[in-house]
């Protein structure tokens, strides 16, 4: 019993043992173990420690800003506006940026920013929003209700897997979600204990979504779980892909025959680069398939201000549509929402924005269309600059980079590499070794999900151009001397 | 077959009855019914319905913008600056104003609030926040590394409390919560599964804490469950005491004695009116019981941006501080964090100029002590006003507002208006009526918890003097009336 007191005072309640078995199954590769490393040699290179590289080029993660790129003036002009209203009286902004924030202003309790919103979203945010979709989506209807404005794309997303867990063992909530994936999925579904039901994207066709694979995925997972959703992003995160509007209809057909709610993760629906490759939102389809589908499918599509030519991930604005929803889990989740008392008020305004930008005739609109091309121009030319670059060296393979923010190259691992990782994910150690040795920051294949035996890794093609093209010809010229040491 | 393929076909995938069974059991008052039912009003009104009064007045949440409390000017003026860097060249905005901004500036990728910051939240605000706490505990020591930022006090206690949750049936996670309670705490741990525990603050005493009491729960707790936590909220909400620096102490000793986690909701830590009483933190009693104590209690302590004289709910800005975690389980909380990328960025800016404010010396600080000081003197006025004017009222009696923003008066309800209400939970009745009758929104009792036949409601003290007087008077006529014909 001494001994007992003794190691009862000094264990600590909370350890690695006793805490939430499901938090420890999280993983979530984007900011792991090489972007921790990158921050030490960072720090270190900051102190004077010699390294073979002057400067971490950090390509993990989907951070514009943080690469260079500028914000959108107007909206910039708002949020000073909104956030300190003494502007209001200033000449040097302009009049439409001044009756934007003086329309946000009005919707805010007390006029001020500072106020808690409806646990929804302002109402009037949540107008323009369903505003904007309707135009988006040659007029199919958008109703206000069914907009909730979020923290980030990324709420919206955990919010409803969590509306759809239930269930234990084999009656357990499978959710299906493409293999690559980006792991905020998975790492949802492990701290809701759902089932992560995969479903492998076809690298050899671009990356492209083959019905025949959903159905494998789904008829496989029926043996052990139930799914009950499906996941889709597009244009597609970590794999650059733009779905066709036949692959669509068809995930919609499929989605409706085993009967899922859809979950279509839209937040690159800017970022589209390819000729012949166009943004078709999941809604516009669902509705042009007609009353068949488009009033029975459940669908929860998601957007943010985090990326597109805005890039302002900082202040976590986003929003989710819900459709087909029923009443009383819609009543369910708007309580659920209100436990959190509402998404940042700044994020809700800028959301505002971008579904409200400067109108032709309007002071601002020529400067907004200038900034907004040349930034996706921009990106633009990078996507292109990626593909090329990498599909030069041999042993790595790059699909075009049709949209978003990202190339999820191929690369070959010798043999021997696979080995000397010693059980480290062998396209881990390949970046471990790339960070190591050239300063360069990237994800690898494993944090997404691959099929067994391949490797990739995943790189932003956010960083300014020189700094790209030196990256690029860095990671050239370390696979060809890591090939050479391996082999 | 052919009636099953229309029901199939027919029914939603998501239903009530085949969504997450925790998030139905999760309620949340604040923003319940009664909040609903004045919103409905406030269109009525402004379509023209005839009522019985000409607004609706919100006393339901502590939303102090919104009920008219003017932001701190300094505050504002370097969210400006950061949101529009322009303004730097600007002559109007002082120096030091310009100086916070470009220190924030600094710290944000690419110098933009549109960049993500680290998960655990910008460094350098973490530094001035371990500095805050260091001056606030009397040079207590504070480490940046043990601070997170959070988006808002709530997501920093779910978070912990996430941590917290393992096991089953009789080995589940138990959480002592005070009675009444702020509902975010009881529905984080219907959402999470745990076991809630209650223990009853002692109305009679000023709804202060008694060790007995918290015995008699953690003893009646183990038979059926594992209570491994312990939350506190001092000054309280929706009681709005605070606590002595000895009952402080005892708590330490019982969460020793107990093996418990503790959690301190020091979100009112400036919101401190009463005579005699003063903000104690957990933290510096902590260190001053000694090593004993200060080496192994293990503790976590929320702040925000939203309460005190700031009341800057809508931007999301808050902090946590952890002290003695175990080092696998903070890798776990930095890892569990970061799927969520960062906090929003303007929230974290705020949180830096609460924490850091104008100095002696710099151009700002006499208005900013202006405005401080005229804030949280009007909240005295009103806190003793509200407990004044209550303690008028036959069958109302009131505590006094010591603290936080709310008062929580016990009100006598006739045996035949408990019958009248006819299942629903009396208090709730009763604001019903009242808010029906006068416009007035409060929120029940019961959607804090209280002992078992006694009914109260939480009110804040918020709205502006002369309404709060309007309010008062509303109340107590509405109370004798209703008495009355309940009688």
């Amino acid at each position: 019993p001494a001994l007992g007191a003794l190691d009862r005072s000094q264990a600590k309640v909370l350890t690695i043992d006793t805490m939430n078995p499901t938090v420890k199954k999280v993983e979530y590769a984007v900011r792991g173990p090489i972007v921790q490393r990158a921050v030490e040699l960072e720090r270190e290179l900051s102190q004077g420690v010699k390294k073979p590289f002057a400067e971490v080029i950090k390509a993990n993660i989907g951070d514009a800003h943080a690469m260079g790129q500028q914000p959108i003036t107007f909206f910039r002009q708002v949020l000073a506006l909104c956030s300190y209203p003494e502007l209001l009286n200033d000449s040097t902004f302009p009049e439409d940026a001044k009756s934007r924030a003086r329309r946000i202003l009005q919707s805010c309790g007390g006029n001020s920013l500072g106020s808690y919103s409806a646990s929804q979203g302002i109402e009037s945010v949540r107008q323009d929003v369903a505003r904007y979709i309707e135009r988006r989506d040659g007029g199919v209807p958008c109703a206000p209700d069914n907009i909730y404005l979020t923290t980030g794309a990324s709420d919206g997303i955990v919010t409803m897997l969590k509306l759809l867990v239930c269930g234990e063992g084999a009656t357990r909530t499978g959710v299906m979600i493409s293999i690559p994936q980006y792991p905020l999925y998975s790492a949802a579904l492990a701290e809701l204990g759902a089932v992560q039901v995969n479903y492998y994207l076809n690298e050899e066709k671009c990356w492209s979504l083959d019905i025949s694979e959903l159905q494998r995925s789904v008829d496989e997972a029926r043996t052990h779980c139930n799914p009950r959703a499906l996941c889709i992003i597009n244009p597609g995160n970590p794999t650059g892909q733009v779905q066709s509007r036949q692959c669509i209809e068809d995930v919609i057909r499929f989605a409706a025959k085993e009967r899922l709610f859809l979950m279509a993760d839209e937040v690159y629906q800017d970022n589209v680069y390819a000729d012949g490759c166009q943004f078709h939102s999941f809604k516009k389809v669902l509705f042009e398939m007609g009353p068949e589908y488009s009033s029975t499918v459940e669908l929860a599509s998601f957007h943010s201000t985090s990326k597109c030519y805005m890039g302002e991930c900082g202040f976590r604005g986003g929003y989710m549509e819900i459709i087909n929803m029923d009443n009383e889990v819609k009543a369910q989740l708007t309580k659920l929402v209100s436990v959190r008392l509402c998404p940042p008020v700044p994020g809700q305004a800028l959301m505002d924005l971008v579904v409200n930008p400067p109108q032709p005739g309007e002071p601002s609109y020529d400067n907004f269309i200038k900034e907004r091309t040349a930034t996706l121009s921009v990106l633009a030319e990078k996507a292109k600059l990626t593909e090329q670059v990498l599909n030069t060296v041999e042993g790595i393979r790059c699909n075009p980079v049709q949209g978003a923010m990202y190339s999820f190259p191929r690369i070959s691992i010798p043999e021997k590499a696979v080995k000397e990782a010693n059980g480290q994910q062998p396209d881990m150690f390949y970046c471990m070794r790339l960070l190591e040795e050239t300063g360069i920051c990237l994800v690898p294949g494993s944090g997404f999900g691959q099929k067994d035996g391949t490797y990739h890794f995943r790189m932003t093609i956010l960083p300014p151009t020189d700094k790209l093209k030196i990256l690029l010809d860095k990671v050239k010229e370390f696979h060809h001397k890591f090939t050479q040491k391996y082999s």
